[in-house]
């Protein structure tokens, strides 16, 4: 049990990882370049509201579709296993002691254990599985609470480089206060991250500050050379 | 070499993906939206090419920095198990004995497996990274194709929806190219997205099909809805 609940809370912090890097990234970016082409923060509020939702639902139901499909290919290949010690249980035996002879264990001995492992249907699939195929079982419900976390992860994120142009109603100091504001907001989310992750905390925080600063960089040059 | 080389363009197609669903979903659905608020195509455009800048550089130098992270995870778990089997060889062999009889192998013959699995001290590493830890050797040069495919991919599906409104001057007649080339490219790309990934292929390109245009549908509601 407590390893159970160490994995979901660990599935969680990913999804909020993934979905922030992205969030406080991208509309920060976008409002950034085009801060510097547009007279009024109206216009950067939509774009960065629209870019927000779109792409909380580009992530958010696309990693739960992807998750399901997960489900489903786990199922099929589970299916095709139970299947295939059935009918070529002979076959199925060899791949189990060959994957044995592989670790480093006699041909005598890896026949022992596979023979032991193949006398419950259950373990043997299990094995076939894990150390065949490199599959883990995938959770049900995690698609729905891993798009959901997602999803609103990357809502928070976007929202905090959108704040400034909301609250300031001239649109070069929402830019600086933008900036101000998301960077010091990437480099607290890059040192959770970094700590989380188990990465040494300078590094790790200076990778996620300077991938958010480089891609409003290039948006804010793309927007101001083509306009 | 064989299995070698599936592996390598599977990931490549993996990454194609990756990069491609978000690329061809969140700037159709931003520029889809501020169609319906902005009176010219020239800020759409603006819009379109910053956010995928933007989107290039957070996917695929975060790509990058993810992959990068990986290898150095992997790197000091390895030293740690070649420090561990040098230090507590006994407390090692029982973890691998535990893997085995957790197989549904006997404690007699676990105990023997586990003795010549640990006469090689690398077999033994790698036994542990694998079925312990549940780490793969990740690939070093990986990191910098995963994140050039990722950004391409993203770049080559964010210029589809964008195409439009370059062409034509009238940015509601952009709209209504840029949402059939776009409907289009979905349905091309969730067909081919099943057919790699062994997806029922109808199922599978309605599933990415709708995911783009809802995202487009939700960016266009937002951005109506505070113009």
């Amino acid at each position: 049990m407590h390893q159970e609940s160490h994995v979901t809370s660990s599935n969680i912090v990913r999804d909020i990882i993934i979905g922030m890097s992205d969030g406080l990234t991208v509309p920060f970016a976008l409002t950034a370049g085009l801060s510097g082409v547009l007279d009024t923060n109206h216009l950067i509020i939509v774009s960065g509201l629209s870019e927000i939702a779109a792409g909380c639902i580009s992530m958010g139901l696309g990693g739960f579709l992807a998750g399901q499909t997960e489900i489903e290919h786990y199922d099929s290949e589970l299916k095709r296993e139970y299947e295939e010690i059935e009918k070529v249980p002979e076959t199925e035996r060899k791949e189990v002691e060959e994957i044995f002879i592989a670790m480093g264990v006699d041909e005598a001995l890896s026949k022992q254990v596979t023979l032991q492992i193949s006398q419950d249907k259950d373990k043997w699939v299990d094995f076939m599985m894990r150390f065949e195929l490199g599959l883990d079982k995938p959770d049900k419900n995690r698609a729905y609470q891993s798009a959901i976390t997602i999803a609103l992860a990357y809502l928070t994120g976007g929202l905090i480089p959108l704040a400034p142009y909301v609250i300031i109603a001239n649109n070069q100091h929402g830019f600086y206060w933008s900036c101000v504001i998301t960077i010091l907001a990437l480099i607290v989310f890059g040192y959770f991250k970094s700590k989380v992750t188990g990465q040494p905390l300078l590094k790790g925080t200076l990778k996620v500050a300077f991938t958010g600063i480089l891609a409003a960089a290039a948006a804010y040059a793309i927007a101001k050379m083509i306009s």
